[in-house]
C-alpha cells in the first residue's frame, strides 16, 4: 500500500483495471468522430439490453452535465424542477441548472435526502399561476448523497405521482449502481421499471476514468438531444473511448462488482466504528458513504493522515466514503485510527 | 494495414502510443479530484514553462467548451465577438457561444480564413450605442479551419488593433501545434509573445483520448474561470487523466512531432495530386488539411472506399485531413484512388 | 409650428389626441391587475374580430420585447431564426434574440429588405446534422426597415416554404399598419390569411404612448406565452392602460388613418425631392420611410436644423421618416430645405 | 363611489389624476425617443437632488425589470443573490432573475420578511469555493413584501455587513415610499445614506400608470446598464412619458402624500377590526398592508363583495392592502363587513 487510505470520495478513485483495458483495445485506428463508430453501436445496445428497449442512451463527459442536459430536454425555463434541499443539483453544481436551464429548483428539507409525494404536493398549489414557475420535473439522487437508498415502491410511488400531476420524474444515477448492488436489484427495476422518464446514468464514481450516460425512456425527451448535447458542449469527438468504458463497466457484471465492493467497505467501517464511544452514525449505511459525528479534535488528528471531507462543520459530521479501490486492510487501518483518536480526544474532554 | 485510409477529421485518429502510456501510469492509487493532484499541478508548472510565466492554464473536457468558456471569461453578454464567418465557433459549435455568452457573433467572409485589422474596422462604428453590442474579442484561429497559418507578424498585428481599440484577441488553437510546426517556431511565439490574451490550446486533435487547456495570459480573465468552468459543466474530477496526457504532450516536444507528421502527410498528399487534371487545390496547403474541388462523380465513388467530407456542396470542394497516424503509405494509397477516380470522372466527362 | 419638423423616427412623435383620451377615460377606478380587466378583454376580442377568431393576442411594453418573446415561443435554444442582415431583430435589439432565446440569428443580405424563399433554401442543407443550429423560424418585417412592402402573395409564398419545411413564420409588423395602408387591404390579409404563425402587432410607432401585442394564430404556440411574458419582464400590472389604447387604435379605423397619413407624407416628401439634382432616393418609398443619399455637407447642414439618421456614412444615405403627426406644411418646409442645401453643397462641389 | 372598495393590492388602483395630467403635458410635439429629451434629462436630475449626486438612475417599465436588471449589473451567473424567502424576486417573478441572471438565489425564511446579518453569515461559508454559487449581493425589500420596514439603522447594518464581506447591497423598493412615510424620513435617508449601492425605485404602485426607476449609487455598477437595459427588453422609445410621471411624483412630495395615505388607510383598516373576535392580525402593520387570519368561510363571504387575496391557504391568512386612491369611506364599509361576516362565521362554528 504505496498511498495513504483515502475516504474522501469516491472520484478520487483511478481506474479499474478492466476499464483500462478496454481503453487500450479501443485504441486501433481510426474510428468515425461524434458517435457514428461500431463502439458507440455496441455500447447503446448493451445500455437497451440492460435498461429495456426503450432506453434511449447517450454519453457524455461528466454527471454534472448528464443532470443538467437530461433536465434540459424536459423542461422549458418557466418550469421547476423539485429537488431535496441535499441534492447534487442544487448544492453542487455552481448553480448550472439555473444558468443552463434557466429554471428554478425548489427545495424540500429532508432528514435522509430522499423525498416522498407528501414533501412534493404543496409545490402543485400554483400551477397555471403566471407569477409563479411551474412544477415539471422531480428530480431524485438514487444512491441519495447522504449514501441512503430509494426502495423500488418509493421510487414507483413518485413517479406516479409525478405522472399523475403531469410532472416527470428524473433520477441522478451518480451512483445507481451503488443502489443497484444494495438492494441486490436489476438496475431497470429501479428505473425504466419503477416509472423513471430519464436517467444519469453513473461512470466515473464507478471505475471509469471519465464519461456519463443520459437515459431516456421516453422518445419525446430523446429526441431533440443530439442538439442539446451538442450545443451544451458535451459531444464528444472520440466517443468510442467512453463507449468502451461503459462496456467494460456493463459487460459481465463489472459494474455490481465495483459497487458491491464499495458498499461492503463502507458497512466494514461502519461496523468498525459503530460502537465507539463519542462517535455517532448520523445516516443508516446503505451504499458507500459512512456520515459520523465525533469530537472536532479527532477529525482534525485524523485529517492529518486520512483525506476525507467534514460534512457539516457546525455539527461535527464527516463523511467517509469508499470506492471499488477501497480494501478491507484500508478500512481497517483507518478504523482503528479513528477508534484511537476519538478516545484521545474524549480523554482530552474529560481531563 | 487493417483499415481503410482515412481522411475525414484528425478527430478519427486514436490516441498517440506515448499518450495512452501516460494515462495507464496515472492509474496509480486514490488522487485527490478537481484538480489538486501533483499531476495537474506538474502539467500547468509545464505550461508556464512552455507558454510564459504568465500562463494561467485550465483543463477542459473538449474544444468547443474551450472556446467557448474563454470567450465567456472575456465578454458580458451586451458584447460581441467578432470572427471570420468560417470559424469553429460560428458554423460548428451547434450556436453554443450564442447560448452560452448571450453575444452576438459579427463574422466576416474570408477567402482563407484569416482576419485581418482592416476587417474588423467596421465592426467599431456603433461602440457606445446601446442599441447595437459593443465588439469586445476578437476570436481567431490558429491554424484556421482552412488550414492556413497566421504569419506572427499578422497576430500582433490584430492584437495590436485589439488592444488599441479596447478588444482582447482569443486563439482558438485546436490545431495550434500545426501552425507551429508549419512555422518551424515555439508555442509561445504565436501566442503570449504575439499579444494573445486567451487561447484555446487543443489535445484532441493532436493526439490526445480528450482534453484541451484554456490559457490566460492576463490574471484578470483567469480569477473567476474556476468558477465559470464549475457552472459551464467542463470541471473534470478525475482530472489527473487529462493532466497526464498533456504532459505527455508537451514532454520532449511530442506535440511537434505529431503535428509534423500530419503536416508533412496532408504536404505529401497535396503534391500527389496537385498537377491531376480536373482537380484544382482550392486553399495552400500550409497545415494538415488538404481542400481540393473534383468533378462529383469522383467524389462520390472516393466516398465509397474512403471517409471524408465534402466542404462545399456547391462548389464540389472536399476537405482532406491528415492525422499524427497517417502514414506515407495511407496517402500514397489514396492519392492513386484520387488520380484513378479523377480520370474515370474526366473521362466520362468527355465521352 | 412650436418646434422643428422632426423627420428622425415615427418613435419620436407623441401620443395621437384619441389614444390619449382612451387612456383618460381608462383611469376610473380600481380594476384587476395583470389583464384580468374588462378592457383588456374587450381589447383581446377586438383582435380576434380583425385578425381572425384564431388570433390569441398578448399584450406586451415595446417591440423588442414583442419580436424576441414570440421568437421564444416559436423556439428552443439549438434552433435558428431566418432573416434579412437588415432586420431590427438582428441589428438593432442590442443581441436582446440571442440572450434571450439562445438561437442562432442566420441572415442574408437583400437589397429592399425583404426575404425570398430562393434566399432561405441554402439553409436547410444542414438539417439534422447535431453541429448546427436547426433552422425554425423565418422572421420578416412588414413594412421592413428600409420602408418596402411585401406582396400578400409574397407572404404566402414564404408561409408555404416555411411550413413545407418545418418552419414557423413570424413577421415582425411592428409597421403593419402603415404596411396594410400601403397595399389598402385589411390586417388579416398580411397576417391570418396570409399563413403568418406569429406576429409582433405594433402600437408605439402608430400614434400610441407604449405598448405592442404578440399574436399568434396558433394555439400551440400560445399555450404557455403567459409565463413566458411573465419570465421575459413584460407582465404589465396596469395593463387597461394599454387594452385602452389599442381598442382606440382599432376602433374606427384610427390605425389606418394614422398610418396613411405618415405613408402620405412620405410620398408627399419623396415627390418633392425626387427631381433634385445630386440627390438620389435610394429604396422605393412604399410606406413611411424615404431614403436618400446625398452630399455628406448637405446632410451636415440640414442636420442643424432637423433631427433625422444617417443610415449609411459610408454611402451619405439619411433616413426621413414620417409619422401620423406629420404635417404638409412641415414636409414642404423641409422639402425646400433639402432643396436649398443640396444645390449649395453642390454649387461648393463644382467651385 | 361607483366600484366597489378594493383591496387585493396597489397596482389595481389607477393613475394618480396629478400624473395623469402630467402625461398629458408632456404630449406636445415630438421629442427625441430613448430618453434623449429634455423631460428625462430633468427627471434624471431630479432624481439626484432627491437622492443624492451619486445617484444614477434609469428608468425602465416595470418592477420584475427593476430588480432583475439592477441585479444583472451587480452579478455574474456564477454568483448567488441572498434574500428572504418571501422576496418578491424569489416567489412572485416567475424564476425572472434565475432565467436572466443565471445565478441562484439563496434564501431564509423570516418571521416578517426582514433579513438581519446573523441570516446572512451562514452564507458565506463556501466563499472561493468552485462547486458552489458565490455570494454577492443581498437584496431587501422595502417596505417588505409583509408590510413591514426596515429602521435606517437595520438597513445600514446589513450594508457594513455586506460591504465588509465584498457583496453588494440592492434594495427593492417597489414601495419605498410608503416605507420613507411611515418612518417620516427622506428617500436618501434610506438609500444612498445608508449604504445601498442599488435601488429599484417603484413609481407604479404609488400612482404612476406605468415606469419604475433603477437608481445605481456607484459609477462601475452603472457604466453597461444601458446595454443592459437595451438587451433586457427595457429601454422604452417614447421615454419622456415615463420621465414626466416621475417627475410628478417626486415634485412637491406627491410621492410622500399618495403613500401616506396608503399607509393611513391600512391603520384605520387594522384599528377597524384589530379587536373583532375570531380576528387575528399575523404582521405589525407598518405601512399599506394588513394580514389577517379568519375563518375561511367569512373569507369567502368578502370574496364575493370585495376583491383581495388569500396570502396562505392553510393557516387561513389573508392581505388586504390600501393604495393612496382608497378613501376613508372604503375603509369603513370594508371593516364593517369584515365585522359581520366573522361574527357571522363564529357565530356558525358555535352553533
Amino acid at each position: 500500500m504505496a498511498h495513504a487510505p483515502c475516504f474522501a470520495s469516491d472520484n478520487y478513485a483511478g481506474v479499474h483495471p478492466t476499464v483500462m483495458a478496454a481503453l487500450a483495445a479501443a485504441n486501433v485506428g481510426p474510428a468515425p468522430a461524434y458517435g457514428a463508430d461500431a463502439l458507440t453501436r455496441a455500447a447503446c445496445a448493451r445500455f437497451k439490453e440492460v435498461l429495456g428497449e426503450n432506453a434511449e442512451p447517450f454519453f457524455v463527459f461528466l454527471g454534472t452535465a448528464a443532470n443538467v442536459l437530461a433536465l434540459q430536454a424536459m423542461t422549458r425555463p418557466h418550469h421547476a424542477v423539485l429537488a431535496a434541499s441535499s441534492a447534487h443539483i442544487n448544492v453542487d453544481e455552481c448553480g448550472a441548472p439555473e444558468r443552463i436551464l434557466g429554471c428554478k429548483l425548489m427545495c424540500v428539507d429532508t432528514a435522509g435526502g430522499k423525498l416522498t409525494p407528501g414533501d412534493l404536493r404543496p409545490f402543485l398549489s400554483h400551477l397555471g399561476n403566471e407569477h409563479h414557475n411551474q412544477p415539471r420535473v422531480v428530480s431524485i439522487a438514487q444512491a441519495t448523497e447522504l449514501g441512503t437508498v430509494y426502495g423500488i415502491d418509493e421510487i414507483q410511488a413518485l413517479a406516479d405521482f409525478a405522472h399523475e400531476n403531469g410532472l416527470l420524474l428524473h433520477m441522478d444515477g451518480a451512483r445507481l449502481g451503488n443502489a443497484a448492488a444494495a438492494l441486490g436489484c436489476d438496475l431497470r427495476d429501479l428505473t425504466s421499471s419503477a416509472g423513471v422518464d430519464a436517467l444519469s446514468f453513473g461512470g466515473t464514481k464507478n471505475g471509469l476514468m471519465f464519461g456519463e450516460a443520459v437515459v431516456f425512456f421516453r422518445p419525446d425527451l430523446a429526441r431533440d438531444f443530439p442538439f442539446i448535447r451538442k450545443q451544451g458542449m458535451q459531444l464528444c469527438s472520440k466517443m468510442r473511448f467512453i463507449a468502451a468504458q461503459f462496456l467494460a463497466l456493463l459487460d459481465g457484471g463489472l459494474w455490481r462488482a465495483n459497487a458491491a465492493q464499495a458498499n461492503a467497505m463502507a458497512r466494514l467501517l461502519a461496523d468498525k466504528v459503530a460502537g465507539i464511544p463519542g462517535l455517532r452514525l448520523t445516516q443508516p449505511v446503505e451504499t458507500n458513504a459512512v456520515f459520523a459525528s465525533l469530537a472536532p479534535r479527532a477529525i482534525a488528528r485524523l485529517q492529518e493522515r486520512f483525506a476525507f471531507y467534514v460534512w457539516d462543520h457546525e455539527r461535527h459530521v464527516v463523511r467517509w466514503m469508499t470506492s471499488f479501490a477501497t480494501t478491507e486492510a484500508e478500512v481497517e487501518a483507518f478504523a482503528a485510527a479513528v477508534r484511537q483518536e476519538v478516545a484521545a480526544a474524549e480523554a482530552g474532554a474529560e481531563a
